[in-house]
């Protein structure tokens, strides 16, 4: 999407056709910084020290880091080899091994010689892909925030609350949550978002508020506790959220604190959809509240707030009393019947079993 | 209550007899700061620039700025005067107004000689009484722990979930919500309490955390996002929340994000109590949601975040892009249907009209 007017996507190919420039998002908001990324030991900093975040982008920047490597030394050794490194720098993304299994099994049949063009094609595509996928999302919610507007008075804008950071920073362009948001725009169709800060990592205040002020949507960040009083005020039209793991019968995983807006959202008749490409449906787990386990990360990440200071450096800052333990659970779950629909690439299910299995019956039937 | 193994209340008479120490609460977590005040100038300050916040001690550290004066010049001319200034400094808090009417009402009958001694006599008593308000909400909060400890395993601690800061910081000693925590550590009953950090200001961060850990009793603390899911996991027996104010027909007006966890109690079956003192109820407002204006604060609270850097020394950093507005409702209100009762110094209310009635026959007569 647009920063300052110009596009942008998080990860492109520089025009010396072969090295790759990629958003460091670690800066933002506070610096907008672009890296050229020259060899597979970059590519691997800037997975591990999260450069780049979000399953998508992490498996496109993977899959250039294997393309990189195959124009310096094509052979079996150097594939295998590649893999591993980027591999390990962080193990547990699904999406990161995906896309390093998807380049080796393409590339090991080929003859040596062909191997770094296929790499630099297929990374590519998997990019225009997810930005394919992210735009479909994004064209079913639309109709959603279309028929909103209808109801509205002209120029009236219509009011979504998000949460987290399911953007184009997270992608490769487009998002997913926010994709219905940024075709609105295209479309001029009135929006205003309620960006939550989306605590402890701030997502929302650092990537959601940037994304929006840089292609102009109108916006206000409020904080994480806010959104119940908006709902009951009457001043949030719809919630859009995204997921990093949605169950066969439509228990949302995401980022903790999705479950308190859902249930807000319930209480005051105001639409909740979740926005998701349907890889990240888990055909194997039905309930996510007793099936899913969550993620216990660092109390430091509640203790220490990151941001800028009155002279212009980042920095961080210590909340709390040193001798007050942190927990920090990372996501939690909305079950499905809080949930008015999930928007998937090949339009809107209810989230439900049937639901899903209406829109995808062949990777149903498949789990079955 | 305790800290570190002494105890302090929030305000008290200096041993000489004449001036006041209290805690300036602005440095807490990171400096417990004791300052010692010889005049109703510093009164003014410790007030206007919230050495001390909550409304008890507000009005009580007002009655001890009257008898500051008294002291000096015990004139009709000093005790209006005194009036006007400290009214001045937070005019709309609405204990300080009746400190200083209870206070001059007292003293304006009586000889001026006399006036010194009864100024000094009757703010040490308003800081008792608020005291055995607080004692009383804890006692009667207390049997509600201990009810639940008794379906506990030995040794397993009754989980509390709290908001905000409704604390002894907040009173002179005791607090509302934390009361009945702190009687139960005084019956060795043990209590686990989970402590939000309540943005935007973060009183649980920087307060409630404090004054857990000075008091020596076991606390965590969660990001606002997380309780919905802790008592999805049963990891919360009840939450007790304080309240700005309460509509005779059992509404809450507490700090923002109060309702949300009120959704999350409901959802989950967890006992959701409010504790209050009655001079906090509103007889003449029935619907909260429909009759409670909500204060709007400055979008400054959520974007700069304040605390303590890796060199010690306290500062702020902005969290979120320069061009990012932010919206800040300082308050929300839970509607009756979702709690489970109100805490009084009489005892325990069903939160509704009738229930208020019953423990406050007198109170809602007047009212009718």
């Amino acid at each position: 999407m647009k920063v300052a007017g110009k596009h942008f996507r998080t990860i492109w190919l520089n025009e010396d056709g072969w090295s790759v420039d990629l958003i460091d998002q670690r800066w933002l908001p506070h610096e907008f910084r672009v890296e050229n990324v020259r060899d597979v030991e970059g590519i691997a900093t800037a997975i591990r020290d999260m450069w780049v975040r979000g399953a998508p982008l992490i498996g496109v920047t993977a899959a250039y880091g294997v393309a990189i490597r195959m124009r310096e030394d094509p052979s079996d050794a150097a594939l295998d080899a590649v893999w591993e490194e980027l591999h390990a720098t962080r193990p547990t993304a699904i999406n990161l091994r995906w896309a390093l299994d998807e380049m080796r099994n393409l590339l090991s049949p080929l003859p040596e010689a062909e191997r770094s063009e296929a790499a630099y094609a297929r990374a590519a595509e998997i990019a225009h892909e997810d930005v394919e996928l992210n735009r479909s999302i994004g064209k079913h919610g639309l109709e959603i925030i279309k028929e909103i507007a209808r109801s509205k008075k002209p120029g009236e804008p219509v009011n979504i609350l998000t949460h987290c950071n399911a953007g184009w920073l997270a992608t490769v362009d487009y998002g997913t949550a926010t994709s219905p948001i940024y075709l609105a725009t295209e479309e001029q169709i009135p929006v205003h978002v309620y960006v939550d800060e989306t605590r402890p990592r701030n997502q929302g205040a650092h990537l959601t508020s940037w994304e929006m002020a840089g292609h102009g949507v109108p916006h206000t960040l409020i904080v994480d506790n806010a959104g119940g009083h908006l709902m009951q005020r009457g001043m949030v039209d719809m919630v859009i959220v995204g997921t990093d793991r949605t169950t066969a019968h439509g228990d949302v995983c995401n980022k903790i604190g999705t479950y308190l807006k859902a249930l807000a959202a319930k209480d005051n008749g105001v639409p909740f959809y979740v926005a998701l490409p349907s890889p990240t449906i888990d055909w194997t787990v039905r309930d996510g509240v007793k099936e899913i386990p969550i993620e216990e990360r660092s109390g430091d990440e509640v203790s220490l707030v990151w941001g800028r200071d009155e002279g212009g450096k980042t920095r961080q800052v210590r909340i709390s009393p040193d001798a007050t333990p942190a927990g920090n659970p990372a996501f939690d779950v909305t079950p499905s019947r809080l949930v008015t629909g999930l928007i998937t690439e090949r339009g809107i299910a209810e989230a439900s079993a049937e639901g899903l299995a209406k829109l995808f019956p062949e990777r149903a039937k498949a789990a079955a």
